[in-house]
């Protein structure tokens, strides 16, 4: 524990890298997938299976929660932890990306957003400014600065006049957070430009004038595709600091983690493990599965007999397909317990990859038990 | 552990007792509370978790296994237990009660009810053989009698016609599964009678003829409210064997259970603790509470600070209340594990108060924390 932010790097293979995030808060292991908690827990999950999982952090999403139950109210209650009952490191977003995506009547200035809650249809202006407030009052030990984030294709101009805003939203982001946070906390920049790399290093040149103890890669999973993710990631990462963590937001399935830890990634976040496991979808060992599909309403077996995670070993194939059938809430528990378990035991393996120098052997070893292409 | 079934009682206070039924599946101290697992899982649960309440068996219900996924599935699976990873004692009703109440086009006779699956329309036929057949499949270590179960009022010609059918089904069922059942396994038969006491006497002196190593109270709990359930149990009650466990079904809120266990009850089971933690209600020391009202959504206490149950502890009450606004798996699984936690809590005073000749004080203590009447 330690009551500043830091990160140290030890060990790298090829362009991947593996290392310790330091908060106040506690330590993540990168390369991290933090599971989603979007309006303050992780769907289905208590928070002592989250953890259980190997989870060092979890991600809240300041949109769902400035709307319910509020920021002021969460910070009367003790703050985000304290009311979910996670004690660990919590990374927010900044909402701009979920206002854009969620909300009705959004109109976009250069002094921030405006909009109408999905909930009750109340008007809120989210800026810089105000999202700092919001993710200073929630507590969170990793914050992120309002950008704007336009979908794939965009043409340059155009990617280019959204990316400087960004830039200037990440500058007022920096003075407001500043002057609000408590020691400890650290304020990410994101990079944007879209799959434009003139574009890309100019915004990591502009942010990496402003300083930040973090980075993020935004802007990608927006529909442009795995290679084409890939791409970017490989004309950005190598540009960006060796010796700062790097985020890329929402983010993926495990073949798009394996690629992008692969060129250099160490932070993760994505709603595929929650949402998928309360649809039926479970991640196993050989590939993705569908757990209602009709051939498993007889299958003795359970997902992994090997897990150490009672979800994944302790129930049969067939109870989890009827539990689906019957539309019961431990489906959704189970799965998504065992899919996060799936997920933190593929970064385990990440990790220990990169440290020992195997990644190569890790990814092909993935690819044949999958069946998966790891660009 | 014994490989037969066997009931010890250990104390009295009044009519009150308490004592220990002992299964091949392990020991169930009474007065016992059953949770309501109807599809194979106490809804919104973790089977550890009803465990850790301090339960000692659940209830199946035999209707919503045979329609789905099936008795001879789940035998081939090797029995509910394993299949819903509870290796404890487990008690199924007949499946005549949910027959009655939830499927389509039944029709009575004296050979059994044949019915309409209200999942997909498919055409069932429930015997007293039918029934001890599936509970057998299902592997269930206390077995009741199929038997019809009439609302109050009700004539007393009719009811007496009704319970005699029962009488008729109780040896039938008695024959049944002395033919199928495996050693240790139990089967009780079901005193109806509705609120007539004449009938009541005949119901139970034609099924200790028979002979069972356990007899239920039927036909309450079906709208006859609560004192003239208790008077029923006063007539009845004292009639029964005092060396054999004493069931009555389907009971009941908090206030139901205390003033049973005072007239001589040592079983229970009772949707009401899961079901209400599933629709925002929670049973406190002080009386229940819904925790979805307003007031709740600044309150910074937990549900019981004092409680070894982390659902009860470790989360606020705005948190909870956030939860269910929020339509979060999360809050019907806390409320139902606190609430399971303060049913068994309940059961473990109750136990305590019979075997100190404290019961009175029990009762006076818990009207005054809830402001409850326990006639």
């Amino acid at each position: 524990m330690t009551a500043s932010f830091s990160f140290r790097l030890d060990a790298t293979d090829g362009a991947a890298r593996t290392g310790i995030i330091s908060t106040p808060r506690g330590e993540i292991r990168t390369p991290a997938f933090m599971p989603v908690g979007t309006a303050g827990t992780v769907k289905a999950m208590l928070p002592e299976h989250v953890r259980a999982t190997g989870a060092d952090i979890v991600l809240g999403n300041t949109y769902h929660l400035m709307l319910r139950p509020g920021a002021e109210r969460v910070a009367a209650l003790g703050g985000l932890h304290k009311f979910m009952n996670w004690p660990r490191p919590i990374l927010t977003d900044s909402g701009g990306f979920q206002v854009m995506s969620l909300s009705k009547l959004r109109k976009l200035t250069e002094e921030g957003v405006s909009f109408q809650s999905h909930i009750d249809g109340s008007t809120h202006m989210l800026t810089p400014e105000r999202s700092i407030e919001i993710q200073c009052l929630l507590g969170a030990d990793i914050q992120m600065q309002l950008d704007e984030c336009p979908a794939i294709p965009i043409a340059e101009e155009a990617a280019r006049k959204s990316m400087l805003l960004s830039i200037r939203w990440a500058a007022r982001s920096k003075s407001a957070f500043e002057a609000t946070a408590a020691p400890g906390q650290a304020l990410f920049g994101i990079v944007q430009g879209a799959n434009h790399e003139s574009l890309r290093r100019e915004s990591l040149d502009r942010l990496l004038e402003i300083e930040f103890p973090g980075y993020a890669v935004g802007g990608l999973a927006v529909g442009e595709g795995r290679e084409e993710m890939f791409r970017v990631l490989e004309f950005t990462c190598p540009h960006m600091l060796a010796n700062k963590p790097r985020y890329l937001m929402g983010v993926g399935k495990p073949a798009d983690i394996i690629g992008a830890v692969a060129r250099g990634i160490d932070m993760f976040d994505c709603v595929a493990p929650t949402r998928s496991g309360r649809h039926g979808q479970a991640w196993t060992k050989s590939g993705p599965v569908n757990i209602k599909n009709a051939k498993f309403a007889d299958d003795p077996e359970p997902l992994d007999p090997e897990s150490d995670c009672p979800a994944s070993r302790d129930y049969s194939k067939a109870y989890l397909h009827h539990l689906f059938r019957a539309g019961e809430y431990l489906g959704p528990m189970l799965l998504t317990w065992h899919n996060l378990q799936y997920y933190q035991h593929l970064m385990h393996g990440l990790r220990d990859a990169v440290s020992t120098g195997r990644l190569d052997k890790f990814i092909e070893q993935f690819k044949a038990a999958t069946g998966e292409t790891v660009v």
